[in-house]
């Protein structure tokens, strides 16, 4: 239970309060976890890889927000996606599709219901969080979204192979799913070739390698340094890989 | 019903987790809500002019703890103020004036009470955490507080022409209420001359406008890129306008 | 009641907010206070001190799980230790052994229990996040861990004379608890000779002091000016002090 946020505000910005203070009215009781904020802004689609490796770690019965919306206020639909036991409200622009497209079975609603008052920037307040809050609170979606056949905007299944995110250590998750890739593959990101290592400290110091990190994506790291400060790593730079 | 958190604070520091440590002890099983940290830094004017605009997200029943405090450990008293079934906690140095000049009606308490240990520098965990610990569990605040006239400091109802906040974007808010300004007004900031715009997607990429944001300020910000880099804008320079 | 949460981890990546998923599944109800992340990075030795300075604010009948763990995937050990009736869950490299060592009891367990997958770079999540919800639980450690007489690494009670953490304002909590410190004291830090003072609107405008913090520390600070800047100061800088 409980409600899970996935964005790409700032986390010290002054919109998830926003978001919270709409969960404390609407959702009393119902705890609220800031699963991740800072994600990639504005990149649907390494965001869109980055929910789906997390989307593992979310319990059923939950409900995650996740706003990486760059069309707010644009003619973008809203959805409510329910996939084992756990709705995922949000733009209809392919940030729910790949997590979708993964599942064994995803329900597509499509949000009708509008509040009142509407910021035209401001969605994930005025819209998603009153529906998230709604079914947190374990109200049928029938009242405020119609079912649909399918996501508007799918961005499929397979992964990508792009740097889809950067920690505060400089590790560089790419959107590769590890389990397809024997240990020893040559990973190739920034211009360096790098060989497999099966943790941190089997690294020698100062030395960049690639991991299956615990979301089980490829992950870019160095022993001790920021692979990404070394490397020259940015979200959205291609990776490839040989054998 | 909740406790809103309203800081200076970094959002990383030490002193948030030391306050909701308070909340854990002395309002167990209250939800805590961070609102915002990382209030302009020692600036009460901003931060008052940004608490005002907030304030209409924070719901009735619940305590608002406000410390933007740079006079800690000095003379400037200490005030509980209800405004609209909703407690605002926090120095009277301000901070909560804005806030409570626009209200219908205002009640100020000065506090009296003190913790038999107070930090000088510290009086957000041991003093105004405890207060608004004992108004979250729907205590009078009788026993603590003495009901006074006015506050101290009034900074008034009226708006301020400052650039009062910038979020993680670069997008950067005013002090001026958009509800006031026709939609043909130009408003001056950083030197630069701009136009309104309904919403980002209206306006060319690249270019920078200023919008009603979703709290209802006149906001400049930039169509996919930052406007605070791109004007030089910081919290606290002037803006004017001009139709 | 409540778990804190003490950890390097940035702040704003994802790794809080996975750990937060386990405690929203494995704890449900119980509520999740980040203490502090960001603390000094793979740096035991300055958070085992800040750890034990902020215990002092953590109330009886919680569970605070503390992962500064540069070794994790290799062969040092995980602990639980009861301390005042409250719970410690964390590495066995030093990180609890400051607080260990200044109690007037500790009780350790090291834990034998071992999930069914355990990610070999994220311990946090895996492996001591489901102890300490276990222990919030209020079960008995007794199924996941053996009574043993000591922490293996200990550090002991003494104060450490560094710079041990900078918050956002630039200022530097040393290692040294301040009781021991006659206010003639002069602290030797980047080089400068400092005073003390009683507060920071006590000491002259720009100038730099050091002062009795809200945690009991030597701390250096400056009135209206970031110290760590002026005096070039970094995590693990030695400090001096002379009568």
């Amino acid at each position: 239970m409980g409600i899970f946020l996935f964005t790409d505000f700032g986390a010290a910005d002054l919109y998830v309060g926003q978001l919270k203070a709409v969960f404390a009215h609407k959702a009393p009781g119902i705890p609220v976890v800031d699963l991740l904020h800072e994600a990639p802004a504005f990149n649907v689609r390494a965001s869109a890889h980055l929910l789906a490796a997390l989307a593992a770690k979310i319990p059923p019965g939950s409900v995650t927000l996740a706003v990486v919306d760059p069309g707010v206020g644009g003619p973008r639909a809203a959805v409510a996606v329910e996939i084992d036991r756990r709705w995922f409200v949000g733009p209809d622009n392919g940030l729910l599709s790949v997590l979708a497209a993964r599942a064994a079975t995803a329900a597509v609603w499509r949000i009708t219901w509008q509040p009142e008052h509407m910021s035209p920037s401001f969605h994930g307040r005025d819209l998603f969080a009153p529906v998230a809050a709604a079914l947190a609170r374990s109200e049928s979606p029938t009242g405020k979204a119609a079912r649909v056949g399918r996501l508007q905007v799918d961005l499929g299944a397979i992964d990508l192979a792009e740097i889809i995110y950067i920690d505060h250590y400089g590790n560089a998750f790419t959107g590769l799913r590890a389990h397809a890739l024997a240990r020893d593959t040559c990973v190739v990101a920034g211009g360096a070739a790098l060989e497999y290592a099966r943790v941190f400290s089997t690294a020698p110091a100062g030395r960049t390698f690639w991991y299956e990190n615990s979301l089980g994506l490829v992950e870019i790291a160095g022993n001790g340094c920021s692979a990404a400060a070394k490397l020259g790593l940015a979200v959205g730079q291609p990776v490839a890989y040989s054998v």
